[in-house]
């Protein structure tokens, strides 16, 4: 091996930079004001978020959104001949943006299975921007390289059982690419041959979920091939939680008719209602069947995290193939960052790899730590990494603390609207932090169980929910999701993620806002 | 409609906030410490990242990576009770995270498609992940849902020609994807049941890439059960791109032999050579077949950014069905912003929704604007502001002269190792802002060319680039990638995608360097 002669690597800036191609921005000066006062704007957002008195959002119709951004000097459409803005512009563009933005971070944002994001998250995801590579050779991103294979190993041990024997896995951009991936690996499994052959003339593979699970095992199955046809929607129990009977007989179905039963896709925690599939039981029929069992835990998998939560929701589910579990749900971190963990240690690169020669070179330093030919990507972003340093900042029993109060505020907000005498009405019992229930309007207050309300008093409760949104949303008041369901009139899904930023005080103070909204709208 | 009471929304926070749960980072100062401070590093890092005279890497094994964090007493492992670590634990990791990474900023980091990443780009996702929302629904992110719109269209704009009339599009993680979602498109046009049947008991149907053309369309290809046999890959010229009458024949023989031709995958900038394909010509033989032309334009779609480029290399792009770009790459944003642009309106929708009523629910504000049943994803993260920031920002003409510059700088290094009398040897003419080309070992400076090298000098070049590339990396002089092709031994390919922070005097610089390096390695 030679060596270096050391005044090369020494060696000073001579050269003429005069001819470094100059951007709008790169005076650098000017570069580095635009980054501090970015985040000098940032942090001021991002610490001021939490105030219950400000507005959630501020609500815009898409033309009076591009009214504003015109007002100020940077119109939303990139016309012929754009650009460039001075820095003060940008700035300008950036705070009207943040401005028009719904606030996440909240304590009234509780519309989605995310929300607010965790501070260290948050560092450890400018971070990322800032370092600026992708996660698919070790040559370019060795510290994420080695910290997602950490927090994948750790994800791994918290889910338990056969997980700590042996385990895969990747992060991945969101919990329907996780889903997929899931269906992909046991396709593989149960024919090999797909990969190259495809699945014409291949075995009539046939794929099982409940129909409360998510909709993107059916975006998968279309992606896939398989079909939607091919995927059975089984029948649920009055919380949304797949019946193992139901699922045992739907696979004697399908074997009877000469389809293979090749993958069940159970879930911890469902959209709507927080039902958790019962996985021991189902384990017993996937293993019966010689299917791949996969949870998908995008908004569940946290309740591993509470030494309680975790025997009374997720028992049975380290006897899964696969896990799906979205840490930028209720662990807080920022979007996306969502971790596909195997069983199965080589499963991934068996079933992904095509060894490009452009990338993993087998003469290279540390190329058998690249992770790039595990996936159906090629870059991936380091999502990892934020997961990782929030870890540490949170710890392990700062994790159980989170899941427990989440749940400890759904329940109480259970107990608020089952004790509202008419105001309010649960429309099933909770599951985990998900409270269903409606706001009742006044004329309804006598008419009893909405399941077995009138035709017209069913329209009346299906408009309200919409309706006191609308108006809660323009107010910027809070933000709650509202759909149909189970035959059912809207009812709002109240859910709690952002559980380090809520109080039982806000909680209340949420309640008695709702009711007054609603009390107007129908006064009127 | 009723009236909400005034005092509701200006209700001041007169409750008790005590149990609000607390992270370990969340004392109010103690959290703005923290991003303040990550800021402060962050913009320091940028800021002196284009200096040539610092390390490109301070390339670690994992071992020695391990040591480190473990020396600054924040270890890799997440072990089990983890955590909380102080603030300045975290910015000490964060510290040495940067310290570890590789510096994709850096002038001599010429390894990948993409590097430094564009300031204002960098200010925009910096917003991205302080907003913190998805690009699912209006509701949640009404801002980034308008950009992702106008950026769009835009790019349909650029692209020109059919898309001018009629486009849609999607911000996706990564050109594998976007390559990834123009198969699944393809095949819904030809095969509208494939979505619910599945492939088995439907046509035969076949694909055709070149053999230069990205791996992602071999891994889409076996994901969505299409299967690897049936994606042709088509001869190409000596430069790299698809020959038209090599495609026409392949098509031809698998239609004689039952099959049907649904989708030919184009490439504008080839991964290791830069070659494009001709677009004019593919997409004549794609019309005759009725076959979905896409142009992988990941790399070289920014050509069409140059009004000289767009016609030397882009003539007849906009003949086709879609299009990939990756503005991640030579437009130099923050990783991941990649596009998926169509010109057929309406497309994404048709072949990807499955209208689930927890997200796109009818009766709510803006409905009409949700992007989310377009995508196989659920949750997405909303890539598209920082190229709409950077857009603002850098403007038409800035684009045009980075490629330009990007196409210059090519041009500079090509010419000095034409000229180098030796020491260096093309392997190839320059395709865009590709050159690939060789360090010769001095024993082999008489031994002409290499593809007529006999088996001990191939051996001997083959082995050079892996042995020069080590000690570059372990020195942190620079950092390009080296892979074989064509039966060529391992040969260099540097690319230009940090345009606008490498100078011509770099590249001498950088040339020296090299040549220093391989005389030192070989003269001991």
């Amino acid at each position: 091996m030679g060596v270096v002669p050391s005044t090369l690597a020494a060696r000073s800036v001579d050269h003429d930079s005069g001819d470094r191609y100059a951007t709008a921005t790169s005076d650098p000066l000017e570069t580095e004001k635009l980054l501090r006062d970015t985040a000098d704007t940032l942090v001021k957002y991002l610490t001021s978020s939490n105030d219950v008195s400000a507005p959630v959002v501020k609500l815009s119709s898409p033309d009076s959104m591009a009214s504003e951004f015109a007002a100020v000097g940077v119109p939303l459409e990139l016309r012929d001949g754009e650009g460039p803005a001075s820095g003060p512009e940008l700035l300008t563009a950036l705070e009207t943006t943040l401005d028009l933005c719904v606030r996440t971070s909240h304590p009234f944002f509780l519309n989605q299975l995310y929300a607010g994001a965790d501070r260290a998250g948050v560092a450890a995801d400018w971070a990322v921007v800032a370092a600026n590579t992708n996660v698919h050779t070790y040559e370019v991103a060795p510290v994420f390289t080695m910290v997602e294979q950490k927090v994948l190993q750790k994800l791994a041990r918290v889910i338990g059982g056969r997980f700590q024997a042996a385990s895969d896995g990747l992060f991945v951009p969101g919990g329907s690419i996780a889903n997929t991936y899931a269906m992909h690996l046991a396709r593989h499994r149960a024919d090999s041959k797909a990969n190259t052959r495809g699945m014409m003339g291949g075995p009539q593979l046939v794929a099982f979920t409940s129909e409360h699970a998510h909709y993107s095992y059916k975006k998968a199955a279309m992606l896939m091939g398989l079909g939607s046809d091919n995927l059975v929607a089984v029948a649920c129990d009055a919380a949304g939680a797949m019946k193992p009977d139901a699922l045992r007989s739907a696979m004697q179905k399908a074997r009877v008719s000469g389809k293979i039963p090749f993958f069940v896709g159970a879930t911890a925690g469902t959209t709507v209602t927080g039902a958790f599939d019962p996985f021991e039981a189902l384990a017993n029929e996937a293993e019966a069947e010689h299917a791949w069992l996969h949870v998908d835990g995008a908004w569940g998998g946290a309740a591993l995290l509470s030494p309680t939560a975790r025997i009374e929701l997720m028992g049975g589910s380290a006897r899964a193939d696969s896990v799906a579990w979205n840490a930028h749900k209720l662990m807080g971190m920022p979007l996306q960052c969502s971790a596909f963990i195997t069983a199965h240690l080589g499963a991934l690169k068996e079933c992904n790899a095509t060894r490009a020669a452009c990338l993993f070179q087998p003469d290279k330093l540390y190329g058998e730590y690249d992770m790039g030919d595990k996936t159906i990507q090629c870059g991936r972003r380091a999502d990892a990494f934020k997961l990782w340093l929030a870890w540490k900042a949170v710890g392990d029993a700062g994790w159980a603390k989170r899941v427990d109060h989440a749940i400890k505020l759904a329940a109480h907000f259970e107990s608020r609207i089952a004790g509202s005498e008419g105001a309010f009405r649960l429309a099933m019992p909770r599951n985990y932090a998900n409270v269903c229930f409606w706001y009742v309007p006044p004329a309804l207050h006598g008419s009893g169980d909405p399941a077995a309300y009138s035709a017209e008093d069913w329209e009346v409760l299906h408009a309200a929910a919409p309706a006191l949104k609308a108006v809660m949303q323009k107010e910027g008041l809070a933000m709650i999701g509202f759909q149909p369901l189970m035959g059912l009139p809207n009812f709002f899904r109240i859910v709690f993620p952002s559980c380090f930023g809520t109080s039982i005080a806000d909680i209340d103070l949420l309640l008695e806002r709702i009711q007054v909204i609603g009390d107007a709208h129908y006064a009127n």
